[in-house]
């Protein structure tokens, strides 16, 4: 098994994805091929300790950023860190690719260079969301495919309920549809044609429509979607998360009596702040393509990409990609 | 100006229909009809005190549930109590009703009875949400048309900039297109044409592009999106915050020094509730309709009855279906 990390991708790279690969090496003894300049991934592999057998550097000269218009970056600069970690995983000398770079540009990456599997009508990516119950749930799509067709989110269901048994050990998922009401026969006329047609999946647990009040309840383990609905949801989960805690903090400080009350209650709220922290459970795969692709949050510290290292391992030991192939024909 | 009651609509009525009115007609000195059974209604009157001269009350024999199928029960309880009220804004013996009823039965009553204004392609229905910098931020649509076009999403911008203007006081709404990035040109192909839609038109402070985890930071007044998105929006973030709230409250009694310290953050915490209190903003204007229609939420109490006739008073005093019709043209 051998992981590839764009080594020059996200908002604190390379210090992250060097740092991440040192931690995943050393704890997980797993193979690692970092992309990216050669002198400046050295000098920051100098700082860590670890197995040096296990690391490989690939050297490249060019940097996909975020401004970028994804497809035309990926089809230009083809000496990318990005663009060379996928050309890997398409010439099956990596497994997985991991990337914290543009989202577009990966999964631009993902269609035009990893390749579609075939019979699957457009792959999805698939975020999971904490829930204060202390699980996860899987939102696919969030963001991959912004205008869907029936035929895509049965799609989303079939490979997310894979990657669910298999990465995340749920047994028996189950899997809603993201829908303005509970009661069969709400919503949109996507949201209608998708219910019959999950409905009618073998071997799914469909559980039916799922309002998304109760997103972060735990109610299920899989939440199907359009990529517009998906990533409304993901933004407004965050945003509200956030919001709430920026403003408990404003009050906490604000008399000296809340900011006592404040401080004896530091390691509960805390507690809560790491029970809602995305970074813990990786990143974000993106399914439905011939190979293992992994998209790390843009911030992703060295912890992060750690655990989507350790995710990637478990995407490959659950041969998902394979799964997905023989579920969809 | 007279306001027309849903007496029997609403988890809590008849209680908080007749006391929601009387705070209202001892606060504002308005004209309030109440429909509902009679003797009901007179022995919840009789509970309170209030000038009777400025309640009246219109008999009817039946209730519209929340269980029933919208447009059949508007079409076959003619004598419910939501459909008498509707009936009564149609012939203008009243400006507006306000009802905390079936949302699927008002609406619905709002477009076969009330009926839609010439020349608007959909009305919508306008929730406001609270911020945490202590605004709102309007919703548009938030249910009423699960599958929009170009059209819709325009009239909808047109609309809730007047109802702002006239009935929450903003002098020069920011109007947002809710969208999953802030650059133009990004969304479904319905978001892509209504952002080119809104920006032609006069008169409207539009701001481009939202992405929804910055709703609750008040960063503008107005956000547009089709019905099932509005409506996911809403549910998302009320979820969420109830979520959180929820587990707060669990880690705030989980041992004696958060429990001290929750005690002594109390009133801080309390703020946070009420900041995000729903029922301080009325009901949601159906917007679009050729009469004042407001849906009070299910479970108002009556001090929100109450907040929603203050609400109704604005609706009329700031001509605000006029408006739409001058500006529809």
């Amino acid at each position: 098994m051998k992981i590839v990390i764009d080594g020059m991708g996200g908002d604190n790279a390379p210090q992250s994805t060097v740092e991440g690969a040192c931690l995943a090496v050393n704890e997980y003894g797993v193979d690692i091929i970092l992309t990216g300049d050669e002198t400046t991934l050295k000098n920051e592999l100098k700082k860590h300790k670890y197995d040096e057998s296990k690391i490989k550097i690939v050297h490249t000269t060019e940097v996909i950023t975020n401004d970028e218009k994804p497809v035309y970056a990926i089809r230009r600069k083809t000496d990318s860190s990005m663009v060379v970690a996928l050309k890997m995983v398409k010439n099956k000398e990596a497994d997985v690719i991991i990337s914290a770079g543009s989202t577009g540009a990966l999964l631009s990456g993902g269609v035009f260079i990893v390749k579609r599997i075939k019979g699957i009508s457009r792959p999805c990516i698939c975020a999971a969301l904490p829930t204060i119950s202390g699980g996860v749930v899987m939102l696919s799509d969030t963001g991959a495919n912004v205008d869907c067709n029936t035929q895509n989110l049965r799609d989303f269901a079939i490979m997310t309920d894979i990657y669910a048994k298999r990465v995340i050990n749920i047994e028996n998922p189950k899997v809603a549809l993201a829908n303005i009401g509970t009661e069969d026969g709400k919503g949109n006329d996507l949201v209608k044609s998708a219910f019959e047609e999950i409905k009618s999946i073998k071997g799914i647990n469909f559980i039916g429509n799922m309002e998304t009040r109760e997103i972060l309840n735990g109610v299920c383990d899989i939440v199907i979607c359009d990529g517009f609905i998906g990533n409304i949801i993901l933004k407004t989960v965050e945003g509200s998360v956030f919001s709430l805690f920026k403003k408990l903090k404003e009050v906490m400080t604000s008399t000296t009596k809340s900011k006592i009350g404040a401080l004896m209650m530091k390691s509960e709220l805390k507690k809560i702040k790491d029970l809602l922290d995305y970074s813990s459970y990786g990143g974000a795969p993106f399914l439905g393509v011939d190979g293992g692709v992994i998209k790390a949050h843009g911030s992703s510290d060295s912890r992060a990409i750690k655990n989507a290292v350790k995710q990637a391992i478990k995407l490959c030991e659950g041969n998902v990609v394979e799964e997905i192939k023989k579920n969809i024909k």
